[in-house]
């Protein structure tokens, strides 16, 4: 049985799987260009990139895809589906980094340390500054999964109020207050906080309109660590030069990398950063944690998947 | 019965006072220069500015101080011990904001905020650098007082190890290890981050020295809330310059405000801010609901008061 990575795992993780899985033929590629082997995989563990449906199609043996990542935009996964194809991802992964990430920005946005660090460079004491607070606030997150749960888990940490915005409007954890998506505009109001994590489907492509940043408060900071197109990049560019919010911290853009001549990097409302509120030095452990249990589930016929991907669903 | 304050609180928080007890005659001067009746007052709210052996002397009815801070090096704690006046102060006002700040340190050290804003200053996309994680890794807290705890309290959601120090080892709320302060040396070297929230006492007063920092790892951060005084400042410098540890967040220095020609402005290694940890918009709102209480208490002669400060220790 061959597993092809397209991605090179450290070692120690490579050492790991060879002497775990005595039955298993490992073979670790840089990339999916690489791989000589793919078409022969019966699993394949990637980060997605260059896996075109016309390689998928080309593997006879394939029977599982692990996507090292959470997002699933390069995943050709009208190919997948077609050969029935077990698909599974790295989600959860992410949840620790990706919350410390938020919760990072939350901090520097009421505590003012850019600020603080502009006064240092100047040698100027000014204790003068509006310093604010995170207790009694209100966090609104849009998604309520694994990564939504964590941020809202560490903001009730911080004696946070935290509101869930998900399909169906059923409770999730460490939530105050969970609504369905069609009830967004109305809860809009009460957040100081907008945390977008959306992942990117059909349902959730320009899904905040200007209505939406109508209806924030003045003061309120939007986070989008989910992915740029939960919004036209005009439209918030709008909401910040019509004073509609505060501060946008961005992660994730339309197009990435962000260009070098995009407005986004010069706004003195937005923060940007190239996409890694995930990174983390625990990633990589993290996935094969995730992909031994599977394994072990695969191996044993059990098909009691963590992460198995509805493919229709997108994520 | 006179209460005489020496600062102005708020109109809103004046008028709570005067509404709830009838029976007292409240003073809000703004100042404790302009506090006329100083002297006939049976209680006094203060910060403790300029409230001198002196005039303390002259007060013939008093009976309590409250100290609407948590900081005690002002106040003329002989004269009150002498005269046997009841002290209370505002512990653990301080601790939610406190404890933010410090976990917004934590963040932006991990996550490189500083780094990530100069790239963003370039208009560079660069996803290379080494963001860290706050999981896992291990905090040391000096002092494990209610700031310590609610900090410690904090790490914990961000499931960091937690080790408290404190004079005698006995277990404090939230810290995963409580040792005493002799064992200080001896885990040091677990630490990653190590906070001090020490007050100034005789005890404290250069507590940190050079072996402390040859102590700890050459990653760690140093992060001072408590008191400039528990180092000398040329003792940091040098474990900065000698690569002991990585980073000092200072908020507090042995003289303040930092003169504008002290070398830590411009230090590399070192974020100054100005000794503004506990500012809060809700400060003054929290002292008043300690303050009422313990009125309420002195009022009904119970004597069971909230933060009744030991004058002998200094906190």
């Amino acid at each position: 049985m061959k597993t092809v990575f397209t991605f090179r795992p450290p070692r120690s993780l490579q050492a790991r799987l060879i002497e775990r899985y005595p039955s298993i033929e490992f073979m670790f590629y840089k990339t999916v260009e690489e791989a000589e082997e793919l078409s022969d995989a019966e699993i394949i563990v990637t980060f997605g990139e260059n896996l075109t449906p016309q390689r998928i199609e080309a593997c006879k043996q394939l029977k599982w895809v692990m996507v090292a990542s959470a997002g699933l935009e390069k995943m050709p996964l009208a190919s997948l589906s077609e050969k029935d194809i077990l698909v599974t991802n790295a989600r959860g992964v992410h949840k620790i980094p990706m919350a410390e990430f938020t919760l990072g920005y939350l901090l520097n946005h009421v505590k003012r340390f850019l600020e603080l660090q502009k006064l240092q460079g100047e040698s100027t004491w000014n204790k003068r500054l509006p310093i604010g607070e995170l207790a009694d606030q209100t966090l609104l997150v849009l998604g309520t999964g694994a990564i939504g749960s964590e941020i809202a888990r560490l903001a009730a940490a911080f004696r946070m109020k935290t509101i869930g915005i998900n399909r169906s409007g059923r409770i999730a954890d460490s939530f105050s207050n969970v609504y369905q998506i069609d009830q967004l505009l109305s809860v809009l109001p009460e957040a100081d906080f907008v945390v977008s994590i959306l992942p990117s489907t059909n349902e959730t492509k320009h899904l905040l309109k200007k209505e939406h940043f109508q209806a924030m408060k003045k003061t309120a900071a939007f986070i989008n660590i989910g992915r740029g197109d939960v919004l036209e990049e005009q439209v918030l560019m709008d909401a910040l030069n019509e004073e509609e919010i505060a501060h946008a911290y961005l992660d994730v853009f339309v197009q990435e990398p962000l260009l070098e001549e995009h407005a986004f990097w010069n706004h003195e409302k937005i923060t940007v950063t190239p996409h890694i509120s995930s990174i983390t030095p625990q990633y990589l452990p993290r996935v094969f944690e995730i992909f031994e249990y599977n394994l072990d589930q695969y191996l044993q016929g059990q098909g009691i998947y963590k992460n198995r991907v509805d493919i229709n669903r997108g994520y």
